[in-house]
């Protein structure tokens, strides 16, 4: 189950431009998770919020029972990128039916085993933290915002979840520290069994009791639109975890190379598009070529 | 056989400051590449230069002979670091006897199998190819002034070595491309067998005709003078490769993942300091940690 954002993108590169295509962090995160494990979404969506895309969502096999539709617009989010694409400048955001949601899950939604938080204030997370009973694995996103403005309480929903994931300058930022290894110490000490690290170009970094374990980032010849890559990330590596079945050091190294692959294809085409048609055999070949990025 | 410089650093980072200690990448390169097959250095050094850095590289069993004293001041650069040490700052550069330094070969010095050409003036790396009889590999390395300044001599260099070792920003700036696997295409385009990209805290990157290989960086918990990381990365690069003797993909990878470790030993104390102290040992302990980084 992913709990997030659905709504409408408008994204700017140095190449091209796209307005109002489908998006959000719920959106991304199930479309990578359904690859490998049943995936469900937990979001809210206006009634502006075409049929078609609830269809496409739906075709793909992503349970839409938790999808609520509720008076008003639907979220908008804008972003442009600059010619060096690790650069992202947000250009508006309409929070519109967002700004009220606080989810109440359904009784059977309260049971899954695997959860992603994805990237929204810390009070939502955990209040969704405690109606769901004896989850087996929560991932939890977060960002800068939530990080300065309500850090207590995105402790407690560290302290509570399996594993968190940030890039590099929210774990610096968190943990008050330039140096990435003792920023990210910082914040396994507040009781998660692991950490994920997004470092964009540069891969991933993954710690836990075993120690620390790196995935390079793909070596794309072409980024299209970043927009994604983290969400796809966290999804196909819950998804990964959920299909393994047993959460072991193992299953968690081989989820981090699956989100990095999966997150790999997002950004080779605009918004959701790639993940939309992306399947099992693509992953496994791009899981083979990561194999020999780092045989010697 | 090491080109390079020898001279004396202030180094100041947010910590520690020290002064006039033993640097120049000829010392940082034949102080790692020694640890792995028999090392020579040629470089130039006033009349200042004092006995007891000589005696301490010579202890190590490095070469010397190649060491020209001329009349003068040694070669002095002055640095300072950030909190985010990634970021250097140059307070002072006084080339002194350097400014005159285009070395003549010894015909010992000629029939040198594995050479490193350290950063400097494109047309001196050039002179230095001219006096060298079929070497069986040559790495260059280059800096953002010599691209600005020299770029067609240093794209002869590039095209007569083996091996360009570059960091992800030079490598952008020559490919003209923020995009590093198509700028590193560019460069690989001028006929080298291969480009190492180094990526500081991230680690480095092969390329060749056998596709990308990649090396994470050491998480360190305490970084504490970055200087001279990438010319021991390189020494212990080209030692390795000297000491396997046959070049080879795998002989390649190995070596990147020796430059690392060792770049990795460098950092962890001011200047050469930690760099005269290591011992194959724990290089090795350290290469065995390397391959748990990347194991699933």
């Amino acid at each position: 189950m992913v709990v997030g954002t659905v709504g409408f993108d408008d994204i700017e590169t140095p190449e091209s431009r796209v307005v109002e295509v489908l998006g959000g962090s719920a959106t991304y995160a199930t479309l990578a998770s359904r690859l490998f494990a049943c995936s469900s979404l937990s979001s809210v969506v206006g009634t502006d919020f075409p049929e078609a895309h609830r269809e496409l969502l739906h075709q793909r096999d992503i349970d839409l029972s938790g999808l609520d539709v509720v008076a008003g617009n639907t979220f908008r989010w804008g972003g442009r990128y600059e010619s060096n694409m690790n650069i992202r400048e947000t250009t508006f955001v309409d929070l519109n039916v967002l700004s009220d949601f606080n989810p109440t899950l359904t009784d059977d939604a309260r049971t899954n085993s695997f959860v992603f938080l994805g990237n929204t204030d810390p009070a939502i997370q955990l209040h969704v933290l405690d109606q769901v009973r004896n989850p087996r694995f929560v991932l939890a996103d977060s960002m800068d915002l939530w990080i300065q403005r309500s850090k207590t309480q995105l402790e407690d929903v560290i302290a509570r979840c399996s594993c968190v994931v940030l890039n590099d300058e929210e774990v610096r930022l968190f943990g008050d520290d330039p140096h990435l290894p003792r920023a990210s110490r910082k914040i396994l000490g507040l009781g998660p069994d692991a950490i994920i690290i997004k470092r964009g170009e540069y891969g991933a970094a993954l710690l836990n009791n075993a120690g620390w374990f790196f995935v390079p980032g793909y070596p794309l010849e072409n980024v299209v639109d970043p927009t994604g890559a983290g969400d796809s990330f966290a999804g196909a590596f819950l998804g990964s975890v959920a299909e393994a079945g047993t959460i072991t050091n193992t299953v968690l190294r081989r989820a981090v190379v699956f989100g990095s692959i999966v997150a790999s294809f997002t950004v080779e085409a605009f918004g959701v598009d790639r993940l939309m048609s992306l399947t099992r055999d693509e992953i496994d070949a791009r899981y083979a070529e990561f194999r020999q990025f780092v045989a010697y």
